[in-house]
């Protein structure tokens, strides 16, 4: 637990084919807690597209990054990429060296994995990915927010928010992750029961499952290449 | 109700001092609504600076825009300079001329009200701002989404999210918003009970309405300003 009058550094990894929502949910948290500097790191600083073509643009790039008390890992397809990117994964285990946080959101847990950090740890990721987690070694924790010493890991997306007050709260106490909550008036009343696998509507769900098929089975597919890499004993081939 | 098969045409307003999450929580369901073309304007193509500082940038301004079916109107502390701009105002009635939804989120009610457009509506907006409301002509409901006729007002901020998910629903069925409230994983868990000011802790709210006292002074003296310009009668000064 860092003392609250010493100043943070915070820091968001941001990439072309990012989750807009996985960055910009806990954005609204993490640009606002006390005592600290909050800056988002691309590989370099031109502007990128999310997966549905919203354009974030870096405060700075990933070389310019002071070592951060706290990295958040957003998700999304683009992923994909990241999990080859050497100079990306060589950045994130170099941050998860000396950070006292590390915060997961959605399909950021399969970066992570990709980095090797994964091992022995209980971690969530979205639902369509989350048969993935053991190919990285890690412990697969059906819950929204799923805590583990230093890591925090969020599940599907706006489980981002959920977290990054988690985060406020471990980081400067429940009083100021509260003054947060209430800024962002966070009382979700969701019109229908429709955010999770368990409770969606059954042709919901098949449906859902049938539009992100092709990406699952690539996501597998990277996934089994780099658990081969990562020299992690890979489970007979999961459902999806 | 438009129906199914007719392609929409749905457009958010983007300007210097947004509250990021106003425009970012809808974007991600109305940027997954089927058969719908969603572009984000501003008055010029330049990227403005949200209000902690995040880089967004328009598709298009605002002269570029077609007649919408849905116009989205987030708020932050930048509506201040839009409830005088009459470039935005005019295209903002233009607009609701012939739009079939408006949607307003947060202080975005007030942008609204300045354009003259909330006169004897039922309406909504962030707690700090709330009892501005009947300078606008509005009939004030202390509600997290209110629905009055083609009209949608979402409360503060995250209130976004489950306005623009009715939205959805209304647009294009039940089961479309489900669909995208699935991938969503919009299954939320707040870790606290602090996101209405009648649920935060009274010392949390206290410092809350102390620390936007300056700000909601300034919004009241522009709100009452406007109201004479627009002949509406003002009640007495309101509670802060």
């Amino acid at each position: 637990m860092i003392p609250h009058d010493t100043h943070l550094h915070i820091g968001s990894l941001l990439f072309e084919g990012i989750d807009q929502i996985d960055l910009t949910g806990p954005f609204e948290v993490l640009s606002r807690i006390p005592n600290a500097t909050y800056r988002i790191y691309g590989k370099t600083a031109a502007p990128v597209r999310d997966v549905k073509g919203l354009r974030l643009t870096p405060d700075a790039t990933l070389a310019e990054a002071p070592p951060l008390d706290v990295l958040h890992m957003p998700g999304g397809y683009g992923q994909e990429a990241l999990m080859d990117d050497a100079e990306v994964l060589g950045w994130i285990r170099q941050q998860a060296s000396s950070a006292c946080s590390m915060f997961s959101v959605c399909t950021g847990a399969l970066i992570c994995g990709a980095a090797g950090l994964l091992r022995g740890r209980r971690a969530t990721t979205h639902w369509s990915a989350f048969h993935l987690l053991p190919l990285f070694g890690a412990i697969p924790v059906n819950e929204r927010v799923v805590v583990d010493g230093g890591w925090i890991f969020a599940a599907g997306v706006t489980a981002g928010i959920d977290g990054a007050l988690r985060l406020a709260a471990e980081l400067r106490g429940d009083e100021a992750a509260q003054a947060i909550q209430l800024h962002m008036a966070y009382a979700p009343e969701p019109p229908f029961d429709s955010g999770t696998p368990e409770t969606a509507p059954a042709a919901i769900l098949e449906e859902a499952r049938r539009s992100v098929r092709t990406m699952t089975v690539q996501r597998e597919r990277t996934a089994r290449r780099i658990a081969a890499r990562l020299g992690i004993a890979v489970p007979a081939a999961g459902r999806e």
